[in-house]
Parts: C-alpha cells; structure tokens; sequence
C-alpha cells in the first residue's frame, strides 16, 4: 500500500475543475496533497450538501477519463478576476521576488484548458491515472488556517493508484472512527464539554472519573515507591513568576490571559515547573537532602484557537502526571538511572508496549537554538550517553531535538493507528535553577546550583485516557474499567441482603460495583446487564446464599462459575493489582 | 470566669490616656470592647516596639490607681485639631443628626480632664476597678477596616476582674496559639503559600497530601456507597452560566474577574451547582432515573481581601467535598432520609462528635428575604419536619435563617475552642433548577421541574483540615497520619532487604511507610525516630528477618512487641478502616 502524493494532488486539481463545471461562481483557495489524501478549499455561494458532493465525484470521474495532461504554464494569461485568494496568493510570490509557476489541465484531442491554477508543482501527466479515489467529507476551514479570515467549505478526498488500496484505505478510516474517542467517550459516558463551562475544558462524568481514579491509583503508587514527594499547588502563577521563568516572553501566546485580582495579577498555569522551585526555594537546602523529587497531579492550562480543539486530544486544560527532580551535577547518572526505572516498571505495570527510546542532543552545528553553555552540554549529554550505554539500552539518536534547556531522553510508543507518541520523557533542564537563582549548600559550604530533571510518567489523563479508548475500542481491561462488577439477585426477598454484602465487600476494596435491585425478571435483567459490558456478572440465588458462594461469568466468555466468596474476592484483588 | 466588657471598654480609654501621655504626636482612631478585651488603634510618628508596649503598660498600671472617675461630658470643648479620625466620626454623627457624646477621665483631687474621647459609651466608673489586665499585642489595621485607608497601629489587650481570670485567659491564649493551625501546618511542613503563586491560594506540601488523600478515600468511598457518581468539572464558568444562576448579580463582588479567551469570558468558579445542573441537563431525564446525585471534590475560587486571608481558615482558593441530589417533589422525604443516614455514617468515621442538629427556616414574618413561593415553602419545611420527627432527631429551630431558596438542615460541631461550626449541611433547592429550566420527563408524559438537595459532607479540605490540626495539636489519628510507620533495620547489610520487603507491603496497602536506610548507628537512628513522631517504629534485626516477624513500637508507649508480619499488617488494614 504505496501513497502517490503526485497522483492526489492532481486529484486535488480535478477536484477544483469538476467543482468549478458545476459551481461556475466558487471561488477557489488552497488545494494541496496531504498525507493520506487531498483538500481543497473553496467559497461556495450556499453550503454544499452531501448529494452534491456525490454528484461532484461524479463529475471528476467522468473528467479523468478524459485523459487531461497536466502541463506546467506560463501564467501570464491567468485570470484573476473574481479570485481574490489566488491574487493574494500570487502577489506574496511576486513580492517576494520568486518565480510564479502554474499549472493546467489540457485536454489532449483540442489543446484547450480546463483548468488551470496557481501552483508549485508535484503532478501526475495526466489524468488518466486517476481511476481510484473518493470524496471524504466536507470541513470548515479558514483562509489560511486563521480565524480572522473568511471561512472556506473544505472537501476532503484520498486518490489510490489500486482499488485494493483504496479498498483497504477506506477501512483504515472505518477502523480509525470507529476508534475515534470522541464517539466511544459519548457512548460510555466518559466525557463531555459545554460552553458554558469554557469550550475545550473537558467535563469528566462518572465512568471517566472511574477511569481517572484507578490511573491515579497506579500513578500515586509509583510515585511513593520511587520518593516523590507528592504536592498540590496553586493552579495559577503571578505574572512575576513566569517572568522570570521566561515563559511570559516566549510562551505568551500558548498562556490564558492574567487576571487581576488586587495588587496582583494572576495567570492560570501553563505548567508547573516554577511552582516547584517555590517549594525546593521555600527553605535552604543541603546537598545531603538531595535529589529532592516532587510529584504532582497538576491542573494545567494552555491557550487553543477552539478550532483547533479536539476531543481530549487537543483541550485547554489538562492533568498531567508531573515530576520534578532537583540533584546535584554528580547525581545525573544515578538519579537517571532511578527514574529509567520508575519508568520502565510503570509502563509495564499499565501494559504499554515500549517502542524504542530516543535521545535527543543539541546540534552543534547550530547552536544559536540552544542554551549557551558548551561544557555543561557536552557533560550532560556524555553523561546520559554513559547512563543509556551502562543500562544496556538501545536508543535512537536526534541531534537537535534536545530542549532549549538540556538534552532529553523519550520514551516513544505507537499507538494502535500507528501514530508515534511520546508517553514518558526524562529532560535535563540547567536553565530554570539559574533563572530563579536557586541554591543548595555544598560539602565546601559554598553555595550551588541544582540541576532540574523534568519527569513525565505517562503524560497527561486527557490524552492517555484517548489512547486507551481508542487502543481498546472502549473494551477496557479489568484494572481501569468502570464496569468491573454487576450483581444480580435472583429475587430480592431472599437474596438482596447477602447481594449488598458481596457489593459492600468490594466497595470497600475500591472495586467499581452496581446491584441490579430492581424489581424485575431475572431474565430481563440477564438480557439487560449483557449490554452493560459489565467485566463480572454475579448472579445470587439460593444456593449461594447458602453456601456463601458467588456465580459469576467472565465478560466474552460462556461458561459460568460457581466460587467460595472470599476465594473470589481474592483472586480479583490479585488480578486488580498484578496485571491485567 | 465572666468577661466584662465595660471594664474593657474603660481599660481601652485608659489606654489611650497612657500613649498620649508618652506619645504626646500620636493620633487616635478607634478603640472598642471586643468579645474577650479591647482594642484601640493610633497612629504613630514611627512603628511601635514591643519595649515600648511594656512601658505602657506600665504607665497605665499607674495612672489606674488614681482612680479616675469616667464621666459623659459635652462634647463642645472637644478640640479637633490634629484629630483628622475623630472629626471624621464626629462629623458623620451631626449629619446623621444624632447626637455625639463623650467620655471623660476626669482626676478626683482637682477635677481636671486627664482623657476625653469621641465615644457612645458603656463604661466603668472608675480606673480604679483596673487591676488585672494585660497588652497582648500589637497589629496593623487599616482605618476602618478599609485598605484604601492608612494603615494605623492597632494595640490588643484584655482586662478581667479577678487575678486568676486574667491568669486562666492568658492559659487559654497560649493554649490557643499552641494549636493555631497556622503555627502547626508550618512546623508538620503541612502547607505554606507564596506570594509567587498568588495570596491566599495555599500550596499543599508532601504530609498536607498524605492527609488529603486520607480524607479523600475515606469521602469517595461513602460517596459510592451511597450513590453518588463521581464528576470533575471545569474549574472555570462562562459568564453566561453565572447570569443565568444569578450569582453574577448578587455575588460578583466575591468573585474573581472574568479572563478573556477568543469569545469567551470565563470566570474562576465560586461554586460547582452550576456546573452539575449543566450536566443534568446534557440530556433528556425519565422520572425513573432520579434521584441523580453527582459528588465532586470541587476546586472553588472566592475573592477575599488580602487583609482578611488567614492560614487555611480564609482562602481565595479551595476544595469543598460537594453533592447535588436532583429529586422529583415526592422524593424529598425519602432522599433527606438517605443522606441524613450518610452524613451520621460519614461524621462517626470520621471520629467528629456532632453538637446538635439546626433546621432553619424562613421567616414569615420578613418574607422579603425569601424566594416568593409560599406554597412551596410550607410544603418543604413540613417536608423536613416530617423527616426530622421521623428520624427521632432533635433540632433547633431557626426562623429566618433558611438560604434565600429554600430551608436547610445544618449539623453543628464544637471545636476544641468552643467555636460552633457547620459540618455538613442539606439545603433544598426550588430556585436555581427553575432558573436554568431544567426539567425531566415524569409518570404523566409532562416535563416536571427538579428539586436540587445541596449536600455538604465535611466541608472544605481547607477548614477541615485547620480544625483538625486545632482539636489534634497536629496529634493526627492513626488512619490520618502522614507518619504512620518508619522502619529501621539494625544493620543495613543483614536487615535491609526483608525491612524493604515490608515496606513495599505497607506501600501497596497505601499506608505511609519511611525507611531509614542511613548508614547510621542504630542508637541514633532510634533517637532521631522519637522525634519524627512516627505512629509505629518497626525494628528490624537478625530474629525478626529469621522468624519474618515485625518488632515494632507504638508512638506514645514504653513497650516494645513481636508479632508475625502478617498478623501485624492484617491489624493495620483494620485499624485502618474501622476506626482510629
């Protein structure tokens, strides 16, 4: 399955051809190749609807078989009147002293021009080799991605060199919505927004704080085991604070606007790393307390056009598994060491797949990106070197993807779509303790600086709760479901009370539990709790009232089984805590 | 022991008589009779010393003992000059058209006026009853109260009629300051704030989340058990939400400033209501699906004055243990029920000691104050009477102490200071769900609007905690603990692996565990445990690795036992959970 970014481009073009034979008055904006398919942008006199985009398909299919070559024109016959985004377009070029190339669809049998358009090139010669696509979707989209521009209708559409490979394309897309967290979250009652309560601030309902809840559980675990320091602070920052930092000059544009509130002026935080050097600076520090590791749970907020809002996957406000550390020069490697560690057990024990890790240097060749200090780069970075070669670990090398501040180290896997993500990172960071002028007590008595290690575990709840929803398609393992138990009495008369028992039992145990108390058949309960998903039915009758045993059958499978309930109530506490 | 105001009000006259004798530049502002002494306020040429407090002292002792009679004067030879405070009193009193009046300190020998002061009196006849009193300290004020204002010199003291009142006071005060929370929260690193991160909004420091995440299990798990779904929604609310529910009109000037973002204004919320009638109303509601109750451990931002913010007691931000039941008319017995039964379930737990239960209501005599619905009214408080007779609860009646929109139930506790505090609170609401006209589908196929039932269970994290560090003395129950266990192992190379064996134990159990690993002597190891407080000291050496038993301490008795480790953790899995 080979992507043709030439032959979807000149798709693109037809597109814009068949548009234009059809809406003779559309005015025409960017249309280019992405990365599994094409756009184009246009002004429509009055919203398209999905018959005509049908119609529109049509027409293209009927055109590419008109065998058109694309040739590469000279422009100066181009007609810009009544397109004023192209002219736009074109004077930038002109302004701008580059060659402007166009290029156009003739029909081979008259020599004539069918369309002809503004543009840089990467073409199939003719149209004749379009013979597999489709049209997607319809999309908003502004001129030039900018919400102060016009609003353009966007048509989304995939050209294949093979109808297998369309084929098997179109059910990648079917899988992927169907994956799509946005539609499971609705479906399982996960998350939601309102603009009343701030567009692209997530709404976590009752199954989503389930979920949350057995995260945090792990996430606290590890923290603790691995001598985090676990913290709350404030979710703003004064003005001053990212002053100093440095966020407020180059991050200002990504940050909530301050609020004023008396004599100060409070931000809502864009990440929490000043406000743990608060607390490191809070009281004099020893190098014998070091390294000092905080941890948090934190409340984040980040500046997003909402057109750019998606799902939890893109939003303005997020909780991100957090962790600083502060050490000394010579601790990097033991302290690195430690947290690869932390790292490694957690990913496993949240049976995430690690792809490869990566780690990201400076590039000396162009330095001006990076923070000016050659000794302490070429010391850290042969010092994670020594930590990653000592460990055993096999890494992929990025020169110049380090930091502004230090060199990194990331920890990559791929989703179920493919998609490369970083889930945890370790940053070196000598910048942020020499902004704030932070200090710790040396063995000589003198004053130094600490390093900052920036920790991230599994990143932040909005976004591994998607990847988990889509990973899954919403089926989620036991330790994280919401759904973990279901309790059935047969007939509530005589078997509710030893029902509530067992329900009680795993209650306390933090186990998710509901009781069907309902006053209805057993039968109709049955049939309603299969639907439910729940990952343990229970059903209570006589006999186990008696025996004080538990029925049970396992979500998927057929059989049921009949267990003594404190062999049972066992065996689920091991399976909660020792894998899935 | 009886306070006297009169003879604190005189003692203030008295003095101010004193610092005018010894300050003779000094301007005076107010100086009243408060609960349990006096004040007065001046304004010094420069800042008072705590030596110059005691030769004031000294100076009013004498000036006491002669014996000066207070008599009301006529204010006409009251002389204004350089008294800017007094004239503006005295100024506002003639254009109200009252009438000012004063009081003098007049010398019995030769009738001369040693003070005369602006004042609406409730006075002692005499200094000479000023035998036992003391200056307690000295305290910025802004002239009446305002920050705007300048800023005088507020001088506390008391007075008492008996020597061994003033002495039992002054044991009480002391006794006060030892479990100021404030003091307590800084010395068990509980909490501190920094002006970085904005006045008022309280950083949480490590054993302050230990504590946190205790009281959190315990109020997520009675909030399952008694039905409510657990939410977390955004901290922030769209202008728009807060016009609809009324708060931007009657409580703006408690709340922060809108930000700006795109077309947005959104607002640091000052209560969640809102926020949950959003998610009840996210779709369409059957009568069979209520009660709904939704819980959330709500972050919540109020605007206080800076001046005002005091520890955890007053704080711009917090997190409140929130419930909203949303019922139909006909449930509202049945629900009061069900959550009286949580909160007595959930305050024995929590080892409070309830003082006595409060039913407000309103007062038909001023119905101004109350939403408009007498029907409704008489309905609700015969609702709630039912239920409280039912119950068998005794209560106070409070007429015209019912929340503006509807009558509530408040369960009072005495703190350690014999202060009375709501705990919990059930307030029911008829206004907020017709203001946002919500509604469900009921029995006869017509939309019905919901009551909403506020629950209040322990209140804020903030306050509950300030009071439990108060009754305590930072003292902290076993299951509260930040120090429950602290492991030593005797020798490191022989001991250290079967003490991390417990540990991890403890840790998975999610008690709060310390090992001391140091390569220190085991005698100082010892001492410097004693210090930490730790609730169980666990010994590790050769026969308790032979034997897998734990040798431990508890904090505050002499001996020492051995017990299989087993045994001892399945012991503090139930201490843990039943009881202290």
């Amino acid at each position: 399955m080979k992507f043709n970014k030439e032959l979807n481009h000149t798709t693109s073009h037809l597109l814009a051809a068949a548009v234009i034979e059809l809406f003779p008055d559309v005015q025409l904006g960017f249309g280019p190749a992405t990365q599994e398919g094409f756009y184009y942008d246009f002004k429509f006199k009055k919203p398209l609807s999905d018959e005509e985009l049908v119609k529109i398909e049509r027409k293209m299919k009927s055109l590419a078989s008109g065998g058109y070559i694309m040739q590469k024109t000279s422009g100066e016959n181009y007609d810009f009147s009544d397109k004023p985004f192209k002219e736009e377009l074109y004077k930038e070029i002109i302004q701008k002293g580059e060659e402007a190339t166009f290029y156009s669809l003739i029909n081979p049998s008259n020599h004539k021009i069918l369309f002809e358009d503004l543009c840089s090139g990467g073409h199939e010669n003719s149209t004749s080799k379009i013979k597999h696509f489709k049209l997607l979707s319809i999309a908003g989209a502004y001129w030039r991605g900018n919400s102060d521009n016009e609003q353009l209708t966007r048509i989304y559409g995939t050209a294949w060199e093979t109808k297998e490979d369309l084929e098997e394309f179109l059910q990648i897309l079917k899988e992927r919505k169907e994956r799509d967290h946005r539609k499971i979250g609705k479906e399982l009652n996960i998350f939601t927004f309102s603009h009343l309560s701030g567009q692209g601030l997530p709404i976590w309902l009752e199954d989503g704080m389930k979920i949350r809840n057995a995260i945090r559980d792990r996430v606290l675990y590890f923290d603790k085991k691995y001598g985090f320091k676990e913290v709350l602070t404030p979710h703003f920052g004064a003005e001053e604070l990212y002053k100093i930092s440095g966020h407020l000059e180059h991050y200002k544009d990504d940050m909530f606007k301050p609020i004023e509130i008396e004599n100060e002026r409070l931000i809502a935080r864009p990440m929490t790393c000043p406000h743990h050097i608060i607390l490191f600076d809070k009281q004099k520090r020893s190098y014998k307390e070091l390294p000092i590791r905080y941890s948090e749970q934190s409340r984040l907020y980040r500046y997003e056009k909402s057109g750019a809002l998606t799902g939890l996957e893109r939003v303005r406000g997020m909780d991100l598994t957090e962790g600083h550390v502060f050490v000394r020069k010579n601790q990097i490697v033991e302290e690195f060491k430690h947290l690869y560690k932390m790292i490694l057990e957690t990913l496993s024990m949240f049976d995430i797949q690690l792809d490869y890790v990566s780690f990201s240097k400076r590039d000396p060749e162009n330095k001006d990106k990076f923070y000016d200090n050659d000794e302490m780069w070429d010391k850290a970075e042969k010092d994670l070197e020594a930590v990653l070669r000592e460990l055993g670990i096999e890494y992929e090398e990025k020169i110049g993807e380090a930091a502004f501040y230090g060199p990194k180290i990331d920890f990559q896997v791929k989703t179920v779509l493919n998609h490369e993500i970083t889930m945890s990172t370790l940053q070196l960071d000598f910048l942020l303790p020499e902004k704030f002028e932070i200090s710790f007590i040396n063995k000589n008595n003198e004053k130094e600086t600490p390093v900052l290690i920036h920790r991230g575990l599994i990143g932040t709840y909005e976004r591994f709760i998607s990847i988990l929803l889509e990973q899954t398609k919403g089926n989620l393992p036991f330790w994280v479901s919401p759904k973990q138990f279901l309790i059935i009495p047969i007939e509530n008369s005589k078997h509710l009370a030893y029902a509530q028992k067992i329900k009680e039992k795993l209650l306390f145990l933090n186990f998710n539990v509901e009781l069907d108390d309902r006053n209805e058949r057993i039968n109709k309960k049955i049939r309603e709790a299969q639907i439910q998903k729940s990952k343990y039915q229970i059903i209570i009758g006589d006999e186990e009232v008696q025996n004080q045993t538990i029925t049970y059958r396992e979500y998927g499978k057929k059989e049921s089984n009949t267990e003594k309930m404190d062999n049972f109530i066992a065996k689920m506490i091991h399976k909660m805590h020792y894998k899935k």
